[in-house]
C-alpha cells in the first residue's frame, strides 16, 4: 500500500499543499466538458499537492513515489478537457508550473521548463527575436507547453504546421522516469512518440525544446456567411492559398457565433455563420483581394477596431478550437461536443452530410489543418446533449459515414484517440514506470493487457471505483 | 519610323552605353539555353543601352520613346532563358540595375528597387531583422527582383509558398506607362496580375514590396538513391511532412547529377539519383528522423563540410531549378531541357510514366512545390537534343500524358506559358502601352489578334525577320 507519511518525509522541503479544498480545487481539470466524465469522475480528488521548485525536486519526489508507491499525476495547469489530469488513484498531484525558466532562445528554436504558460513562452522569444511557436491550444494564456506536449495535439497554426504529432514540431523532451534512482533522458527523433501524448503515464517531462517562426502581430478576422456550407468552402479556399500566410482558419455555423460569442454579438445576425480567421499583417491586401473575389463579407477586424473595443473583445484564437464550445457552454451549460476528423480528399462533403443528417442538433464547428501535408478539417462541432445513448449514437454515426472520432468523453488514452494501444508508449512505461505509479488508469493496454478494443466494450478503471467507493 | 537621335537628346544627361560591343552583350538573355531560340535569336541587338539611375529617369525615357517611336525593352540582369528580355525590334534596352535601393523593412514586408539583385535584398533584410525573401529563383545571386517579377514564376521556397502567380507573394509593384506623360501606378491586390510575368509589355516596374519570412541558415543536404523512383516518392512524402522545415526538394536522376555537379561528383556514384534538399538548422533532427526511417543515404550535408571544401562547392540552389540545366550545358552544350507540370494528385506516376517512355533521352529532373495548396512536381527534365522535331515530339507526348508543358522554347508569353492570350494583361498594355513600344513581339495578343493558338502554328514575330534582314 502507499505509505503518504513516508513520502511526505522523504521529500521534506519540497512545497506540499494539503488543505482539501485547495487540493481538490488543483486535482480537477476540465473533465467536467463532457457530461459523460463529469459523471464518472466528478467525486475524484488527490490526497496532496505537490509543486518542485526544479528537475532536482521532480527526481526526488518520483523517487520517494517509487518507494513508498504513492501515485503521482502530473499537473500542468489542468485545462486538458479529456480527464487527462485526474488523480484517478488520488495519491500524489504533482504541479509543474514552478519549472518555467526560458532557455536557449536560437532562429527557429527555443529551450523552456515544461511548465511555463504558452503565452508567456512566446512573449519571451517575441522580445528576443521577434519569434513565436509555431503551434498553440486556444488555452494559449492559462495551458503550460508541457501539458500540450502531454495532453495536447494541435490548434492555432496547425494550419501551417500540422499538429503536434508531426516529426519536426517536437524538437526535444527531456524526461524524468519514476523508479528507485529515477533517470533524465534527452529524448529527440523518432523516441518523441514514447512521451507525447502518453498523458505523463511515463515519464515528467522537464524541459522541452520547441521549433520557433516568425512572430507576427496577427490581424482577428471575422467573415460572415448566410450559408454555412459557403463559409466552409471559403475555408477550404483561402487553406489552399499557398501565399497568404494566416494561423487559424474556422468556419462555425449559425446560430453558435450569435449565441455564443456574446461581445462579437453586435457584429452578426443570428442567422449568419462565420470563418475566424487570424490573418498575417503582410497578408491582409491578398486576403482582402481573396474575400473580395468570393464576395465574402468581413464584419470585423482587429487592424479596424478601437483600442478600446480591443479592450472588450476576446482574441479570434479565444474563439476557436475547444474555446467554441467553453462559450457555448457559459451560455449553455447543457451542450456538449465531439471531435471529429473529416478526412481529405472529401471533407468538404463529409461536413455537409453530417450537417444534413443532424441540423441544428448537433451545430457544426470546423477547423482547417494541414494534415500528412493536405489541407482538411478537424470538426469540434457542439452538440445539443440529450442523453449518453444519443451521443454514442451520433459519434457511430459519424464513424459510420467515415469521419473517425477522437472521443472526448473517454479519460483513457486509448478509447480518446486511436481505440488501439500504443505498444511504444506501453513499452517504455515499463521500462520509465516499472510499479505503474504515473497517472494510473489512463492507459489501458498497461491495466488490462488483454482489453478488446473492438469489443465496444467501456473500459472501466478499478481503481477509480475504490477511490469512489472511498470518497 | 522611330527617330533615335531625338530620342537621344530628349534623355540627355541619362546614362547611354552605344558601343556595338557592349550593347550586344547587353541585349543578350540566357535564350541560347534553347537550341530553337538559339536559332531564331541570335542575331538580335538594340541599338542603345540606357540606364537610369532612378524612377525620375524612367520617365524620362519611356516619355521620350512614345514621342519618338522608339521601341523599349526592360532588363534586370538578363537570366531570363525563355529569350524574355531580347530586343527583337532593336531600339533602346532598358537596364534597370541602379535602381536598387532597399527601403522600408517591416515585420513580414519590404519595399525595394526593382532593380536589386535578389541575394542583396535578402542580404539586407537579413542583416535588419533576420528576415528572406518567401522564394527565389536558382539565378538568386544574378538576377533582379523586378525580372523575377516581370519574367520568373517560382523557385527555392515554392515548397513553401507556392508561385509568384499566387495571391500574398507580390504585395505591391510601382509601374511606370509609356505615354506622352507616363504615369506612375502602384498596383496591389488583383491587379498585381496585369503586370506580373507579362516580360515588362505592358509597363516598367520601378519598385516592389515583397513579403518576406523567416531567414534561416540553411543546411545542403544531398540523399542519394540507387533508384530514381525512391528519390521522387522520397521527395514527395517530405513534402509533406508538415512539421519538417526545408526550402528545396528536387529529385534529379542519374547520370545528371555524377556527371554534371562536378564539384559534388566525389560523393556520388554514377549510377546513383540524388535529391537535393535545403532544411532549416533546427529541422535536420526531424529530416534526419525521417530519412533514417527510409534508409535514406546523406551522403553530404553543409553543416558537417569543412569551411575549405564550403568553399569550393556551389549552394544547394545552384545544382537546382534552371542551374541543373545550366551544369550540364557546361559538361554537354548539345543538351537542352523541358519545362513539365505534373499535376497532383498523379504527379509520382506521371513522372514514372515519363521516364519510362524516355529513359535516357529525358533524364528527370524533379522540383516540388506547393500548387493550389497541394504539394506536386514540376519537371525540368534534361533533353538529350537530337532535332527540333523530335523536341516537338517528345513535348507532344507529355501533353498526350497530361503533363502541361511551359515551353522554354518559345519567346512569346502564350506559347512559353499556357498558350492562350491573357485578356486582363492586354487591356493593361492597350492603356499602358497605347503605340506598343514596350518589348515588341512577345505578346501575341497585341502583335496579331487573330492568332489561333489551336492551330499548333508557330507565331513569328514580323518585327523579328525584318530585324534579321537588316542584321
Ligand atoms: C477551452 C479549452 C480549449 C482547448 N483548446 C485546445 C486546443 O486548441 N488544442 C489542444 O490540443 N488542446 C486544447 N485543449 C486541451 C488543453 O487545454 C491543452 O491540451 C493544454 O495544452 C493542456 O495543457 P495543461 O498545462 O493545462 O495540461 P494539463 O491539463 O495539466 O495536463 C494535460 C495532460 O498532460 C499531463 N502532463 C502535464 N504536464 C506534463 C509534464 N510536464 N510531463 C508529463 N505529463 C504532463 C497531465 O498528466 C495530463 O495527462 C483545450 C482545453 C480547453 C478547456
Ligand atoms: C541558370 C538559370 C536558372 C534559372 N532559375 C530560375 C528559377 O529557379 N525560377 C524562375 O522563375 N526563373 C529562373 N530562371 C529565369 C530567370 O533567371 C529568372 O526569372 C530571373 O528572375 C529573371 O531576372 P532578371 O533580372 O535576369 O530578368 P531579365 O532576364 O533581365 O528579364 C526578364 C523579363 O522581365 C522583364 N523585366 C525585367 N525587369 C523588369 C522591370 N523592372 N519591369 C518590367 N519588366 C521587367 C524583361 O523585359 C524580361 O521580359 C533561371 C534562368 C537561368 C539562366
Amino acid at each position: 500500500m502507499a505509505d503518504l507519511a513516508k513520502f511526505r518525509a522523504l521529500i521534506d522541503g519540497v512545497r506540499i499543499e494539503d488543505n482539501a479544498q485547495i487540493v481538490k480545487q488543483k486535482s480537477r481539470d476540465f473533465y467536467w466538458y463532457s457530461p459523460v466524465l463529469k459523471r464518472q469522475l466528478d467525486h475524484v480528488t488527490a490526497d496532496l499537492i505537490v509543486t518542485p521548485r526544479d528537475e532536482a525536486e521532480v527526481i526526488r519526489i518520483l523517487a520517494a513515489a517509487y518507494e513508498t508507491g504513492v501515485p503521482v499525476t502530473t499537473r500542468g495547469t489542468g485545462t486538458g478537457n479529456y480527464g487527462q489530469a485526474m488523480p484517478l488513484s488520488g495519491g500524489v498531484v504533482m504541479a509543474l508550473t514552478e519549472l518555467k525558466q526560458v532557455g536557449a532562445i536560437r532562429p527557429g528554436s527555443v529551450t523552456a521548463g515544461a511548465g511555463i504558460v504558452i503565452s508567456e513562452l512566446d512573449a519571451a522569444t517575441r522580445a528576443h527575436s521577434g519569434q513565436e511557436l509555431r503551434l498553440h491550444p486556444s488555452t494559449y494564456r492559462t495551458a503550460t507547453i508541457g501539458g500540450f506536449i502531454a495532453g495536447g495535439s494541435g490548434g492555432i497554426g496547425s494550419i501551417n504546421w500540422g499538429g503536434l504529432r508531426d516529426l519536426g514540431n517536437v524538437i526535444r523532451a527531456r524526461v524524468v522516469t519514476c523508479e528507485a534512482s529515477p533517470r533524465v533522458l534527452d529524448i529527440t527523433g523518432d523516441d518523441l512518440s514514447k512521451v507525447m501524448h502518453a498523458y505523463g503515464t511515463n515519464g515528467v517531462i522537464t524541459e522541452v525544446e520547441m521549433p520557433l517562426t516568425a512572430a507576427y502581430d496577427w490581424i482577428d478576422v471575422l467573415v460572415a456567411f448566410d450559408d454555412f456550407m459557403a463559409a466552409v468552402r471559403f475555408g477550404d479556399d483561402l487553406g489552399n492559398e499557398d501565399g497568404i500566410l494566416v494561423k487559424e482558419i474556422a468556419p462555425i455555423a449559425a446560430p453558435v457565433p450569435y449565441d455564443y460569442f456574446l461581445r462579437h454579438q453586435k457584429f452578426l445576425r443570428r442567422d449568419q455563420s462565420v470563418v475566424v480567421v487570424m490573418v498575417a499583417p503582410h497578408a491582409m491586401g491578398a486576403f482582402e483581394t481573396f474575400a473580395a473575389r468570393r464576395k465574402a463579407e468581413i464584419v470585423y477586424r482587429s487592424d479596424r477596431a478601437t483600442a478600446e473595443e480591443l479592450k472588450s473583445l476576446p482574441p479570434a484564437y479565444e474563439l476557436a478550437w475547444n474555446h467554441t464550445t467553453l462559450r457555448g457552454l457559459r451560455v449553455d451549460p447543457s451542450i456538449t461536443y465531439l471531435q471529429v476528423l473529416y478526412p481529405f480528399p472529401t471533407h468538404v462533403e463529409s461536413v455537409e452530410r453530417m450537417v444534413g443528417l443532424f441540423g441544428d442538433e448537433v451545430p457544426a464547428h470546423c477547423e482547417f489543418v494541414r494534415f500528412d501535408g493536405r489541407v482538411t478539417c478537424f470538426g469540434l462541432p457542439i452538440v445539443r446533449y440529450t442523453s449518453e445513448p444519443r451521443l454514442d449514437e451520433i459519434m457511430r454515426l459519424h464513424e459510420a459515414n467515415g469521419c473517425p472520432i477522437f472521443n472526448p468523453h473517454r479519460y483513457t488514452l486509448e478509447e480518446g484517440g486511436m481505440k488501439q494501444s500504443d505498444p511504444i508508449q506501453l513499452a517504455f512505461k515499463r521500462e520509465a514506470d516499472p510499479k505503474g505509479l504515473l497517472n494510473p488508469g489512463k492507459m489501458i493496454a498497461w491495466e488490462d493487457p488483454d482489453f478488446d478494443f473492438s469489443s465496444g466494450k467501456l473500459f472501466l478503471f478499478p481503481g477509480l471505483a475504490a477511490a469512489a467507493a472511498g470518497a
